[in-house]
């Protein structure tokens, strides 16, 4: 078989831009660092947003819809996500033909104006807590662009949450941190994430603590996967975010964020994809199984497809036939391996006069004869256990390649290839500044027993040094 | 009872804003022209989204997403297309702290960014048609906002698709017409519509047919509620959308565009709604029954009350619980009037001693006493004849005020409160001309049989002339 992506050993970046194009999952937008999501990827994407709504609502938030257009002077309020930001705003300054009085920014993200119109909406204790989230588009200038990981517009969900306490936020924040992006990410993505605190540096700008999901990426980098963030009272304070309590006592509220975005397409590809192309896991694949007629004679091979392609649909499994004879199997089946449909039946005239069909998996190549009476039980099969088979392989590569040390040089070297577990004593806000000089990152902080802690001052907290995207 | 909102009859403007504010449907953003869609809204909104979004796969479209930024230079490539939208252009000049080279416009429609994608994937025949649909935010600037009628930023899909004959893109145009967005609107919505041509004047800047959707509201104006565009070979040709045909000869392509919008919730409010609120068709409404404990004693009413939502949510019945007894009963009844639920079952202590609960229907107001073991029965009854009720309503109301007249003067006199219907050759464009000047519009042109003309040169045309939103 002629090669068709370059192989990820010899360059992975290459690699991640040539899969991208040959599954046809996205173009470059015209105007720099913006791209176009195509049929492909979106409906991956859809998938994606489905179940992380369904969580996101089982959680108590509700949707809402907030502007696209945010007042400059709004994003000045809050003085270090102003700081934060400011680098990559995108501003209009012309509106039907005229200049703008006051010059408005395309939101980075929405803390300001729903701020504002939390402040509006929230009088007493009994209005909280209030729990929004929007799904939506921002643009946040990118000087180094890359599809899904790093673009100047991209798609996501951010929630918003105002409480009456400290502990009600922080509480609300590690529930989405732990319960609904995790979750998801492990069930639906197959992917598994560290979680962890980001250090005071890398914290997001205005929040007081940054709960981060990071998982390893094909190549040993890390990428950060979703984000949640208890903000204090530093947004409520910015914006008037003030309720009378129980006492009548006026009081501001506490507020979160949190989000995940198009960047988790980035993460599925670059986690599960190899050499021969995307592997989707079964749970959020938009095609289970792909039926093939591998070449038709009189008609009968194409009704048998069908016919299987039936009894699937009926077992539940998402499926489409694939019965355009007239384009060589050979590159139906290349393209097939690049859009990493999770497994193949492939029909053809030869198997079928002996009863059989073949069951071709995705995710480690082999092809198995089957009895076609025993199709739809074997591809429901294979779908349930290259699930679990995905998230056990990313598992085992992640502990692979991350080696536990003792000094800050050896996280340094160890950061080379992989993750390096150490000891956050050793590192301390000196050595992560001297890490981020070789482009190293320390990617986040936990316990011992794996949990958050509250603060980067705790004792005896864990850092994961890496690499990221 | 204290009025709530200002009575239609009265002002039917104010009564319009009193509602949204006091409904909590959405609030002005600050940004001119920009809205917030609040959850009671969104979730309409939602659930509006899925069933068109059902409707237009089912059509063949796939879903995709193309960039917010487009450069200013691919408006101008179709000569008709910039003259519309200039306008009403958001224009970003900097990005990421810089003066940009080319000054990018926020998306007004998609028509020339989807067009240059197009271009790329479209090569032989064979790639054709292409079916494409996204979901997102546009821009158009707004002199005189409305919330949900007429803003800045509005949400809406946006159907584009490239076929190899003209006939063939006539034929899709008009399947989303009358199959995807006639049936939506009548199945859903209950919306009556009346489908057909609008003249040249009020044609898509860019498109060669303009098929358009009219419902009419409660004031007796117009609105459009959607249009479906054939846009000829113009954009092909601006963006080189040309492919080989089987014979190899390249040649350009037919191209499409679609939209329904954020809109429709201003038009499902103008349409339904009355002097006591929002009035939501069943089949739309997020919750379709609300089952109100009236007053609580020693819990019985409360488990009763929850024993009948579980019921009913057996029954697939969208139900939420008002257990809120610490609030007054009469102002809760307000508020479920406002926000327009179907029906309300409310479980009160005295009825329920007696074995009975009360009906409450939206639409009527009726209030009927019920057997606890009927409620299950007579709500899922309710919801089934009251979304047809709607329509019936909604029709009647439009045949009411809807005049047959054969000329340009009774048909600008009727008008003043409702719609004419005039043979198109007494007005024509010099006709059109003088009804602009008294803002009135031809809303559309239909022929005798209802069919829509494929030009408004065809003779016997009806035209449908009113004031509009």
């Amino acid at each position: 078989m002629a090669r068709v992506l370059t192989p990820r050993a010899e360059d992975f970046p290459r690699w991640y831009q040539d899969l991208i194009s040959k599954a046809e999952l996205a173009d470059n937008g015209p105007v720099r660092g913006t791209m176009v999501i195509r049929p492909t990827a979106y409906a991956i994407w859809e998938r994606m947003q489905a179940d992380m709504d369904t969580r996101i609502k089982a959680a108590g938030a509700q949707n809402a819809y907030f502007p696209l257009f945010i007042p400059e002077s709004y994003l000045k309020r809050e003085a270090e996500h102003v700081e934060g930001f400011s680098p990559e705003l995108a501003v209009v300054t012309h509106g039907g033909g005229k200049q703008l009085a006051e010059p408005v920014v395309v939101r980075p993200t929405s803390e300001t104006v729903i701020g504002e119109f939390m402040a509006k909406w929230v009088d007493s204790y009994r209005d909280l807590p209030l729990l929004l989230n929007q799904w939506a588009n921002v643009v946040r200038w990118e000087m180094r662009p890359r599809v899904f990981l790093r673009t100047s517009e991209f798609l996501w969900q951010e929630g918003h949450t105002a409480h009456a306490t400290e502990a009600d936020a922080k509480a609300y924040t590690l529930k989405i941190h732990h319960e609904v992006y995790e979750r998801h990410m492990r069930e639906l993505l197959a992917i598994p994430v560290v979680l962890g605190r980001k250090t005071n540096r890398e914290r997001f700008a205005g929040a007081t603590s940054t709960y981060t999901l990071e998982a390893m990426m094909g190549d040993g980098k890390a990428l950060q996967m979703g984000t949640s963030h208890e903000l204090g009272q530093n947004f409520a304070k910015a914006f008037d975010i003030a309720f009378s309590g129980v006492t009548n006592a006026r009081e501001y509220a506490w507020t979160t964020s949190w989000g995940t975005s198009t960047r988790m397409l980035g993460g599925l590809i670059m986690c599960h994809g190899d050499d021969n192309g995307l592997r989707i896991p079964p749970a959020l694949a938009p095609i289970q199984a792909l039926v093939t007629v591998v070449k038709e004679t009189d008609g009968s091979v194409t009704a048998a497809a069908q016919a299987l392609a039936d009894d699937l649909v009926a077992a539940g499994v998402r499926v489409k036939l694939d019965d355009r004879v007239d384009t060589p199997f050979g590159r139906r089946a290349v393209d097939a391996e690049l859009k990493g449909y999770p497994v193949r039946v492939e029909v053809g005239p030869r198997d079928l006069a002996e009863g059989r069909v073949v069951l071709a998996r995705r995710i480690d190549g082999s092809k198995t004869p089957l009895a076609l009476g025993e199709a739809v039980g074997a591809v429901t099969a294979a779908l349930e256990a290259d699930q679990k088979a995905l998230y056990d392989e990313a598992l085992a590569r992640r502990e692979a390649n991350t080696v536990e040390v003792s000094t800050l040089d050896d996280a340094l070297a160890a950061s080379a290839t992989g993750w390096a577990r150490v000891p956050w004593s050793k590192v301390g806000v000196e050595g992560e500044a001297k890490a981020n000089e070789q482009s190293i990152t320390v990617r986040c902080l936990f316990r011992a027993d794996g949990s958050v802690p509250a603060s980067q001052d705790e004792p005896d907290l864990t850092a994961i040094l890496a690499r990221s995207y």
